[in-house]
Parts: structure tokens; C-alpha cells; sequence
């Protein structure tokens, strides 16, 4: 391979990582703003969260078109081949988040017709600032090629299945102490398990740095901390 | 390029399309087992489910490496290239029905100790068969890439949204009569969200489907038939 036809590859991994770092970035704000917006009641957040998906779904696709476009065009071997698809994956959870997130902001607008219970949502507050903060690391340790980083990413996501069955709980007690709470709390229960996914989403990215990295994949089932069933177990979403 | 290389560029998306074949299967198979266990508190059945996954994870993960190994090796253009990044949509796509198959089976098991609400499954069950309709359409204009077939399935979507939405006011009526169907009702929300996400990889497929035969896009947002704000608007996964 000539030293020119390299630098333009090297060039097309750097443009994949920077957008997807753009991608990380949105996601992670979507995150938090949605999260105050359902705190505030804060409608116009809310739409303004709704509206900044579109370039998350945007940027998704143009990873995904150049990552196979520079398969096709260089025909990478190894991990420079896993690079590429290490970007479509990664992409493809980011806007997963987003979508999660989004999903979130638009429970602000329907609980505003319902009986508000306050105590409810401060569950998931903490819920969110744990995913956040997972999110935030996964993508520092993509960024820096991390695998250590990742595997503690991926293996803290037990604390995010503990508080959601918290969660849960708390809001099942609510509802059963008046009906009037039942509404706004099955509200916030779909946003826990939004949260949750996020979580799981997150941990994917984590597989898919070690993928990356090593070429080897994690284990299919990630560490539950011994629960029995509970409403986390929902919808893990497993890297393939 | 030779006969010899033409012929065996259609072996590979050959096998892509028989992968694709099972997965679709598998899959459908899955949510008419998970629903029949829910139904019949069937905990048996519902281990068979959550087992089957593993061959769906393993299969797309097949898909996902010969589509890549396709495009590296054989620098298709246009509708070829197309035919391999289809196989890896709808795989990614199958692969997450069968996760929210196995998720319903998996509430089986969580529903065992709580007080029953028979009457709360009847919608549920609708639901499912829709899906399920949906699915065998989708995989049929596959086969036969069929655009106006596909497009049907991706416009008879609302019908599933309109269903969530009925499940969803009875699930949350069943809940006010009495505060001990609060429990039982929860996890069938989950169910109903889970059948309602299993159309929404439905029409992801469809969308897939169009652009593997036209190279187009289909419009960002989906009919939702003029509804307000609904719990089936939560987390619809529009392909990017």
C-alpha cells in the first residue's frame, strides 16, 4: 500500500472518529436536558430535545456510508477492518441513546395533564446521572482505545439494573398507595426502562471496544449481581 | 469480472438471503411461543424461548461477517452493494425481535406470583397477532423484493399504535379497579410496549426493503394516523 493511498485511510478512521465523538457528545446532552426537562416540566426543552435527534439520525447514516465505503474502496484486514465496523456499531447504539432519550423528553408532555408526583422522579434522576456518567466514560475509552476502561463500563452497568428494580418498586408503591398516582407513574416507569437501555446500550459500546481492540468478543451474558428476575432483565440488548 | 467471480458473488448473497430466511423464522416462531407462554403461564415454554435466542445472536453475527467479508472481497457497487448492507439492517433488526420475544417470555416467569388478570391478556394477544402478520409480510416482500408489499407492511403500522393505545387505557383501567392488579398490569405494559417495538423493527425491515430495490430512502417519520402523544410513540426505531 503506498504512503498516500494509507494517509487517506488514516484520514477516513479519523473522520469516522470525530463523528462519531460528535454523535457521543449529542447523545449525552440529549440525555441530561431530557432528564430536566421531565424534572421542570419544561415543554420547550422537551422539543428542542425531539428536535436534535434528526442530527443524530443524520450523522448515524453518513458513519454508516463511510464505513463501508472505505471497506469497499481499501479492503482493511484485521483491526483496521474492525475499526470500520467498530464505527458502525458504535453509531448505531449512540443513536439508539438518542432515541431513548428523545423518548423521555416526550413523556414531559404527556404527564403535564396528570396528578404530578414529585417523590417519583428523584429515582430516576439519580438513574440518569449514573447513565450519564457511564455513557461519558465508554466514550473516553473509545477515544483512548481503553479496554480496561470498557470491561469497568461494562461491568458497572449492574449498578443501573439495581436502582432501576429500585425504581420500580418505589413506583409500584405509589401507584398501589393511590390510584390517582397510576398514570404520571406508569409514565416514569417507561422512562426508567429508557434509562435502563441506555445502560444497555452503553455496555454494548464497551463490547464493541474490546472487539475493537483485542478482536475478541465479551461474554454473552453480562453480570446481574446474582438478582433473581426482575424488570431490568426487559430487553438487554447483547452486541452481537 | 469473470463468470467464475460473478457466480460466486451470488453464492454469498444467496447465503446472506437463507440466514436472513431463518432469523425471520426464528423470530416469528419466538413471538407466537412468548405470547403463548404468557398466556398459559407456561414457565417451560418460555425457558424453550429465551434459550432459542442464542441461534438468532449467532446467526446475525454470521450475516453481519460475511456481508463485511462480501463487500471487502467483492467491492460491490450500487444494488449489489446494497443487497449486503440490507442483510446486515434486517438482521440487526430480526436479531432485536427476538430479544423483545424473549423479553415477553421472560415476564412468564415474573407474573407467576402475582394475582391474575386473564381478561388484561385478550388485547395483548391481538396485538401479537398483528405483529406477527406483519412480520411473515416483511419477510415475504424480502423474498420476493417486493416495494409495494413492503410499503403496505411499513403503512399498516398504525394499526399496531392504534392497539397499543387501546392496551394500554385498559391495562391502566384494570390497575385503578383494584390496586393488586397494579403489579400483574405492569408487566403486561412492558408486553404491550415489547409487541409494539416488535412492529416497529417490522417497518425498519420495510424501509430496508426499499432502498435495497430503489436506492431510496423512505420519509423520516412514520404515519400515526393524526393521533396526540401515546405511550406507542415511546421509542420508535426509525432506520437511520
Amino acid at each position: 500500500m503506498s504512503e498516500h493511498i494509507v494517509s487517506s485511510y488514516d484520514r477516513d478512521l479519523e473522520a469516522l472518529g470525530r463523528r462519531i465523538a460528535e454523535m457521543g457528545g449529542i447523545a449525552e446532552k440529549m440525555l441530561g436536558e431530557a432528564m430536566d426537562a421531565l424534572a421542570n416540566f419544561d415543554t420547550e426543552l422537551a422539543h428542542r430535545v425531539v428536535a436534535t435527534d434528526t442530527r443524530l439520525d443524520a450523522l448515524q447514516r453518513e458513519i454508516e456510508e463511510s464505513a463501508i465505503l472505505t471497506i469497499a474502496r481499501r479492503q482493511p484486514l484485521a483491526v483496521d477492518l474492525r475499526e470500520c465496523i467498530a464505527a458502525m456499531r458504535i453509531a448505531a447504539d449512540l443513536e439508539r441513546v438518542g432515541d431513548l432519550a428523545k423518548s423521555i423528553a416526550k413523556r414531559t408532555v404527556k404527564i403535564l395533564a396528570e396528578a404530578r408526583v414529585p417523590r417519583a422522579i428523584i429515582g430516576l434522576k439519580t438513574m440518569a446521572e449514573v447513565a450519564s456518567l457511564q455513557l461519558k466514560d465508554v466514550l473516553d475509552a473509545y477515544a483512548q482505545r481503553d479496554v480496561e476502561r470498557a470491561k469497568a463500563v461494562w461491568a458497572n452497568d449492574v449498578e443501573l439494573d439495581a436502582l432501576e428494580d429500585s425504581v420500580f418498586r418505589d413506583l409500584l408503591t405509589f401507584m398501589m398507595e393511590d390510584p390517582r398516582n397510576i398514570s404520571f407513574c406508569t409514565h416514569l416507569l417507561f422512562c426508567s426502562k429508557n434509562i435502563e437501555r441506555i445502560g444497555d446500550h452503553t455496555t454494548n459500546v464497551a463490547e464493541t471496544i474490546v472487539y475493537l481492540v483485542t478482536g475478541e468478543s465479551m461474554p454473552t451474558e453480562r453480570p446481574k449481581g446474582g438478582r433473581p428476575a426482575t424488570p431490568s432483565d426487559d430487553t438487554k440488548e447483547q452486541t452481537p
